[in-house]
């Protein structure tokens, strides 16, 4: 060690490499603070329902830190667990058809918690290659036999079930993946379940408040909510503008969970605050059943003047528009210009992407009007790289 | 399968089985919603410092669901960064005087990713046994070698660094331990990992706010914030009465979370309600440096009365007191007593007690008078099953 430099200097150089790395492949993030009151167009976020600000659920969430205080003040088992958390849990069970639910802080500790205690060392699991990040991270946590198949492929999840060597088995999928918005094959993959005696779980991050009766999400349309062998995870920080996550499902995989869960057992209670938000934003949708049909809407609006545009754009199943960019550098310096001209759109890089393809990612919102998107249409359009038309 | 029971009735079937072995035991969970006042004395939350419903902080949690809305509508490094998320993040990292700071969702998920981001394949990790389970997470999640030492042992972390087959090692350690509220030997502990060129990670969730000059926490009292080769996390949800946590360390360090930290990169940003009440109660501990060394003091006074009446009690380094139960059993009985003569106490039964001995957890808040620790104290020992005195 190099004196000069001071004791443990050169401890996190290595650090520095992979930075350098990083840098040259055009895979560096920045952090951008936003205003409270910013000009731009968001078609970045995931607040889908535009109920992030709506004055029912921000003031929700406002008049419950001033009854209950800032934070939950410890884990759900000991003094986090307030009559808004039971609330919140009752009506997301009723409003999906579930017999149960559990809040969790986030919908990456729901995720976490559901994986790791519905499976362990005599379970299989057969996950779709494109699952969110926390899915992946609670198989890694599993210690499951883990088979991770071709994406949207209910044959192979057949395949991988009916050769498996535990006798137990979870099946694990998004509902609507995250980075391209398509569907999985929620039917077929109920159906190979029943056939090979596995439970399947589904993350309906971005399926719930946009699919389904009234927002019920994609496990409802399915018919499968409220089935013996489901479980769904939700968020609270999409379509219900907050945060927080959730599993629904029978009462004994609730029970479970409450007994089993790390993530749960060993975590903060979710704030009241966002609790009580989640609470009123569900309300708003359960009065405005027509909401989430205007973010499909905005969805087919953003589609079809993209793809003729003659982008490759995939044709959204819900709030989600994926644009291919020719390569990170690309998608970064895009999605730099549209921000420049007014509108906010996400770029996705590696590792965010499964496939290593990175895109602009576009979200529609049900408050977005007409001539907005048609506006975001022509900032992207203007701004697009060479390559990225075909 | 049974027809008459209906499809995929059965699945899980296995639950019930581990249920019942749980209640067999005596572990079995139950979660008890509170109302928004309560008229029992608290003496088991982690609000250390009595902010959570302190005007000041739950106000500006209310004040900033107006502002900013109620969720931060994306990840941090879409849309969920806000100016709120910013300010915290300096004014932590000026506080501890550490040269940066990355806010993430949960103290959970803070610790998931710097464990993961600080480690990896190439890194041997060297782990005190009884660390928190979110730092364990990280360490399953890690794919690096693993070595969990004996409990506060730093010749057995000096032992496993100077065996390990990888060059590059990270230490972890909780500064307190969330279950005894023993501390950790942190100095010496930063000594082995400068002789062996080895990096230091920190969980100060329940030493922050609570020791070190004006409740900078254990690493601050140690000498050790701001070093090129530690790196510490805290959280929101305990003296800063709110949710969320944190990462402090060199900027480097911060800079490689925000490109690598799955748990930040995949996860929405923190409620801009949560952030703004962790900004204010900093500001009520800047404004009140006397508020850790009332909690010492009832911590204290707590023990001392205690270990009097000949309960086998820890002697406490910071809030939290521990009270060994003769059985799981013995201790839900002894809490639900407590309750019922209007004392909460937490219960802490395995699996969230490392050495599998059940206790009563008892916290010390920097609000709680005298009288109600008296109080407190009394129905503790009116309340004591057989053979928790000696
Ligand atoms: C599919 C999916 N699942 C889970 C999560 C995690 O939810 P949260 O951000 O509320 O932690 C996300 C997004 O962040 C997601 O896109
Ligand atoms: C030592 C320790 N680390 C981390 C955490 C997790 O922090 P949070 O509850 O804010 O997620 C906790 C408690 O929950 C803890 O006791």
């Amino acid at each position: 060690m190099d004196a000069s430099e001071g004791a443990g200097a050169q401890v996190f150089d290595w650090l520095d490499a992979e930075a350098g790395r990083r840098a040259e492949t055009g895979l560096s993030r920045r952090l951008q603070p936003r205003s409270p009151v910013s000009p731009e167009l968001d078609l970045a976020g995931n607040d889908y329902l535009g109920l992030a600000r709506d004055k029912r659920v921000a003031g929700a969430a406002a008049a419950a830190a001033l009854r209950w205080g800032a934070g939950a003040t410890g884990s759900r088992l000991v003094t986090g667990s307030t009559e808004l958390h039971a609330e919140l849990e009752h009506e997301l069970a009723r409003f999906c058809g579930t017999q149960s639910a559990l809040v969790f802080s986030s919908g990456f500790t729901a995720n976490l918690g559901a994986v790791t205690a519905l499976s362990g060392q005599e379970s299989a699991i057969v996950t779709d290659r494109y699952i969110h990040a926390s899915l992946i991270e609670g198989c890694r946590l599993s210690r499951a036999d883990i088979a991770a198949v071709a994406h949207g492929d209910p044959a192979a999840v057949k395949h991988a079930l009916s050769t498996r060597r535990k006798s137990r088995a979870l099946v694990v999928t998004d509902s609507v993946f995250s980075v391209d918005g398509d569907l999985a094959p929620l039917a077929e993959l109920s159906a190979a379940c029943r056939a090979h005696g596995a439970a399947l779980l589904v993350d309906d991050a971005h399926g719930f408040g946009v699919l389904g009766e009234g927002g019920r999400g994609a496990v409802h349309a399915a018919g499968l909510s409220g089935e013996p062998d489901v479980v769904t995870t939700i968020t609270l920080s999409k379509s219900l503008g907050a945060q927080g996550g959730a599993v629904l499902g029978p009462r004994r995989v609730i029970r479970h969970l409450v007994d089993t869960a790390r993530s749960f057992i060993f975590d903060t209670g979710l704030a009241p605050s966002s609790a009580a938000a989640a609470l009123a934003a569900l309300g708003v949708l359960k009065a405005e059943p027509g909401l989430p049909g205007r973010v499909l809407d905005n969805a087919a609006r953003l589609y079809g003047q993209l793809s003729d545009a003659g982008f490759a754009v995939t044709e959204p199943q819900a709030a989600v528009v994926s644009v291919r960019a020719p390569s990170p550098e690309d998608a970064v310096a895009w999605a730099a210009r549209c921000a420049e001209q007014g509108v906010r759109v996400g770029c996705f890089r590696p590792p965010s992407v499964p496939d290593g393809v990175s895109r602009l990612r576009l979200t529609a919102r049900a408050d977005l009007t007409e001539s907005e998107v048609d506006t975001a249409v022509k900032v992207i359009s203007a701004t697009a790289p060479r390559g990225a038309t075909s």
